[in-house]
């Protein structure tokens, strides 16, 4: 059965950066089953890209290759690694991009890929995506062991995942993502609302009052807000048929106030 | 030969629904072939997915699986159902996103999607395309017969598909699609123009009259309309180099008026 | 081994121009692999279409079947043509799009697509992607020989390319193409400079001097402008997180002078 390797990056698909990852790694591996989850992650923002590759990546089937590429935009370019991580292998810049996935799942084992044999001859010094991560994902295919391709790493770089804060009947949520139709994400999980009893709440944000959960979007008229468990399993604030991110100006990072309510 | 599933839906490729509904059709169906038909469909658009799905789909391998989702805006969302239709089975909403192609092809055999071994073990209130439509395309493309999947329908949902009306020599047309170039599309097709003996026509919109059929959109000098049967088979009003439907304001459901000319 | 068919078009993915392709190609050659290097090549550029198609198809595995279609946008349609140069067969319209390739690889066999037995029965007037290069492209995966597609051509249709000229120590260089994120790519390659001993220089633009190459587009602060050898192996001109084409207001074909130094 081939091996499949997702990509997700933030070079967009108006060039043809993507095609290139798709000729090396079909150079290296033909029966590779390629899969795009997006390339339109914001340039450089690393938060919204390991959200994306966390939520997305546990879709398939295990020992799918996850390849990971956004750049930061400060500093010199990180370390390229590879890592089993739960039931997937992932590879990427080692810049945080693997924080969620690793906030769940266990890290088995982490490379960094500094053995020049799994790469294409020349590297060039700003396309690694096509010069190492394309090759190694590739070799990885292939049924190359994980050890062979560096030097092994005890831990990957992380930034703090954002965690619901809970004080009386007081919940602090952040903003963690916002989709394409403005409907944005939150750090609280239907599973963690469950654990702390959170069956009603309401939510204040620029003098609206969002009581919640609805069960759907069309539970409200259109232009009102509505908060639900979304398919993520994340609460989402959003309009319905409108932006929530563009209403209540949100950005990653941001708190939202919840207030439980007991009925 | 692995069977073929493609995808229509108004998803986006910002974010990562589409490869989502990929990796759940990988979990359970590794081999399948999975195509885009474009995730672009304007969002709740369901006239416009039902025309891009009939137009498309027919040019796919017998036995082919089309997977189309395109959520309605209003009210609830519309049962879960697959048929086997023409040549082809397609799983999708029952919303009247198959009214094109019911209009012109036989419904053998349909099903509502109720039998939930076939969906994924958790089905969320927002993501049926995830937790419905993909595993059971996936168990399709495995060779599960359709009535395996849930209780017989004998009918699906339709909207009325727009005919053009003909009354002497004026032709009542319909606008069905506008493309991302802004070539409005019409429900006048060459064959019932062929059978209605219209080979020659004078067009009225906003002031500019268009005489057709043109041969090619180059008939035509850069910003002058022109009409011509395209590759769709739909007689098409397009600007050389610019936007019919910007320019003459055209809306799917508008009227296009044309005289016939007898020459 | 499947055969691999990329596809780089001007079709955009908003519509189904692109799945239509995907379909017909399944049709003929159901064990094709299709990879899209871009649909996303401005409409009718055919200078960023072929350039794009020769940086891209290189990466790919000998015997790759490369589909090009940008359709020019002033004249008829230019004859739909097959050739075999260096390690690939192209399928595209003989109107330039092959410029960049032939520049550099061995023109093998080229023939006209004048076969009807490989095209659909019914060929439209507007889709020859669909009609013509398609089908041809799917019977090439099959294995039919290049010659049975139609009548030999001893020539393709090229534009001039673009080259640096040098006079002392004055390089005379030229917009090649730009990036979705504004950089601008000149015709001065690395291998060229490297000839011409140009190991430092300075570029003039718009009064800015920008000093190169640099290693790095983080060589510079945020929003300065750097200039360096890319990935492609061409000098790209750049700002830091912004756009080197917008500011610089350069189009393809504009000039850009660098100065020789010698430390």
């Amino acid at each position: 059965m081939p091996r499949v390797i997702t990509l997700l990056t933030d070079f967009g698909t108006q060039d043809t950066f993507v095609g290139v990852l798709k000729g090396v790694i079909k150079s290296f591996a033909p029966e590779a089953d390629i899969v795009d989850l997006t390339h339109h992650v914001s340039p450089q923002d690393i938060h919204a890209g390991a959200f994306l590759l966390h939520t997305a990546c546990r879709h398939f089937p295990p020992g799918t290759i996850h390849l990971a590429v956004v750049n930061p935009g400060v500093g010199s370019i990180r370390q390229p690694v590879a890592a089993r991580i739960g039931d997937f292998t992932y590879v990427s810049p080692d810049n945080g991009l693997l924080s969620y996935v690793l906030s769940e799942d266990t890290l088995h084992q982490a490379v960094t890929l500094d053995d020049a044999r799994y790469h294409r001859p020349m590297v060039s010094r700003t396309f690694h995506g096509r010069d190492i991560f394309a090759p190694v994902a590739a070799h990885l295919a292939n049924g190359v062991s994980l050890g062979r391709f560096g030097t092994p790493l005890n831990e990957l770089e992380t930034f703090p995942i954002p965690r619901t804060q809970v004080s009386g009947d007081t919940l602090t949520c952040h903003v963690v993502y916002a989709d394409i139709f403005g409907n944005v994400f939150l750090d609280l999980t239907e599973d963690q609302a469950d654990i702390w009893n959170v069956s009603h709440f309401a939510a204040h944000l620029s003098g609206h009052v969002i009581s919640g959960p609805a069960q759907s979007y069309s539970d409200v008229a259109n232009g009102s807000p509505v908060a639900l468990f979304g398919s993520s399993g994340h609460l989402e604030i959003a309009i319905r048929n409108g932006s929530a991110r563009a209403l209540f100006k949100l950005q990653i990072g941001d708190t939202v106030t919840l207030h439980r309510i007991t009925l």
